[in-house]
């Protein structure tokens, strides 16, 4: 069962539970927008659904609702942030507005951010280089979810890579995905369904392919893009590796199997290296490299060639990245966001402890 | 048939044609560096065996044997460079020359470039970075094999992205792959071997799913690492649109399907935007985020917990990036480089053509 909510419904509510628990008025829309960017644009898994989460990772003492946000290291072109184990849909704008602020300066910025909590979408954070006329990328490393190629255990993050590049009269072009053969959020629709998944998604407990979407909660992994060696599973997880270095070990946030996990129930790991979770972030201003309407005059020819191109049986249109989760935005913004009853349930009880009461 | 050859004789043989068409003496040594590099890791595909293909390319005057390189804009990180239609295999590493002083300068150096050609394997290029504690980026946009997800054109090369990350005591991790399910090279093994190719690797020319490893010379397409949608396509078809951006749109190359092809008798393509082909090189200094130490250290321990975590069925170890391809520089520098007898023939015709005897 579901039922559709007005984005400025779901916008206040969540607000006001991020000033309960102590957010300054500007931190509080900072989180919020971010936060229901994953419901506009169709990532469910990563908006309200979480919000519940947040606070009791807040309640955990894991999260600090009033951050002294800080660079501890920076060059023209570069810095490290200390999150001070804020939110992340805090710390991470306000890393992507320092390397914005950079690329303005020395034409590149480059941001890896420490002892910070999960960021909402990638997405979200990389498409604030745009108004700019700078590319903007934005990556997090997450809790060990994902199996390397050939290993039992999970080490690494599902770790999405998000690049937006302005366009000219075409809307821009907006990648944003998670380095694994399909996202936790996938396999969990599977699992409201009670259907399988396909090969290559995980494996069990003990390193061997599997098609069952519950393997996770057995003790399973997901698998690299690729999923197996015979099909590129090593590129997805060599990808997955490069988002955990450049997030964790070059900020000094945790990496690998010691990243902390979203649950507030799940133990912390033992013998952490580092602070927090680590993400990173660049903006590059275009007009560091060419004119920014020459380049601009071009990726509108490169959206018109890719969009327009033959597609195979069945597929009315080759996708540029960024169409389907535009359309979907628009869609929600005009018509409202489905929200399923288990998420309900869960922020009516939120606002039950916040004397806020939801709807 | 195949036959060993020591690195040092296919060095002056590889340096001797490169002077022959009129390289400098440091031109000539750089190149064949760069080529030989594939060799000795591995990549036999882009190693020797092109160079008739480079020479090919020479005589239908679309390769400039005495190319004058030059920085056409700049800011203190970034830079477009002009390749002056030279050997990719020179302007990579003076392109990542640029990009490392910038990095020592301002913290990061990133140099897109246009007007180039094949500049073989993108790890070599990384790699110049790991030597000055610094992370070094290379890719590059190639002629179109790849058809992205849904479409039955071939729009993208198999654009390799290269990251080389230093360590401490352990050896630096070394990630250089195609965006593409599977190289070129290794359909032509399983063409040699007359073998099928894996689900997922390539399609048809009317875009269908194959298993004929002579698709692509049937029309068809290799397919972005994912294989179809299901498994994940839309990210490998992400990814190479990325490096493609990044190589071509930013620099003022050549991107999409109008990217020059390496052979010399394949036409090139009609109304092309741009110059040549369009690589793209970073370099990030690691004490421009923290300390050179505790960063190497903190890989270290990152290196030494993938590289000995608990296995799959029959698989002896979780493969760091760089690790099989370093094994195999260290024995082919010791025990010689296996040559194809085709690849023999063709140096032995070169070899007669510029009065070189090869062998």
């Amino acid at each position: 069962m579901t039922s559709l909510y007005a984005y400025q419904q779901l916008f206040s509510f969540t607000k006001n539970i991020f000033l309960k628990i102590g957010s300054s008025e500007s931190n509080a829309d900072i989180a919020t927008k971010a936060l229901l960017s994953a419901d506009l644009r169709g990532v469910d898994s990563h908006g309200i659904a979480r919000l519940s989460g947040y606070i009791r990772l807040w309640e955990a003492g894991r999260i600090n609702a009033n951050p002294d946000i800080r660079i501890v290291h920076e060059t023209p072109s570069t810095a490290v942030m200390d999150a001070d184990k804020g939110l992340g849909l805090v710390s991470a704008p306000a890393a992507m507005q320092v390397a914005i602020d950079k690329a303005k300066n020395v034409g590149t910025g480059w941001v890896s951010v420490k002892n910070s909590n999960h960021f909402g979408i990638a997405g979200h954070h990389a498409m604030m280089a745009l108004g700019h006329d700078m590319i903007g990328i934005a990556m997090t490393n997450a809790s060990a979810l994902v199996a390397p190629t050939f290993s039992v255990e999970r080490l690494l993050g599902t770790n999405p890579i998000a690049v937006a590049i302005p366009a000219g009269k075409e809307e821009p072009f907006v990648a944003d995905f998670a380095t694994t053969t399909a996202a936790n959020g996938k396999l969990e629709i599977l699992q409201r369904k009670n259907e399988g998944s396909p090969d290559g998604w995980v494996q069990t407990k003990d390193g061997l392919p599997s098609n069952d979407a519950n393997e996770l909660k057995k003790g399973g992994a997901l698998l690299p893009l690729g999923g197996d060696k015979e099909h590129g599973s090593h590129k997805g997880y060599m990808l997955g590796s490069i988002v955990d270095i450049f997030s964790g070990v070059l900020s000094g946030a945790n990496y690998g199997p010691w990243v902390p996990p979203f649950p507030a129930y799940v133990p912390m790991p033992e013998n952490m290296p580092g602070e927090g979770i680590g993400h990173f972030f660049g903006a590059m201003r275009i007009d560091a490299f060419r004119p920014a309407e020459d380049f601009k005059m071009n990726m509108d020819k490169w959206i018109q060639r890719f969009g327009s191109a033959e597609t195979t049986p069945g597929n009315p249109k080759v996708v540029i990245p960024g169409e389907p989760e535009r359309a979907m935005e628009k869609e929600r913004m005009e018509n409202g966001i489905e929200l399923h009853e288990a998420v309900l349930n869960d922020l009516n009880l939120l606002g039950k402890k916040f004397d806020l009461p939801f709807a």
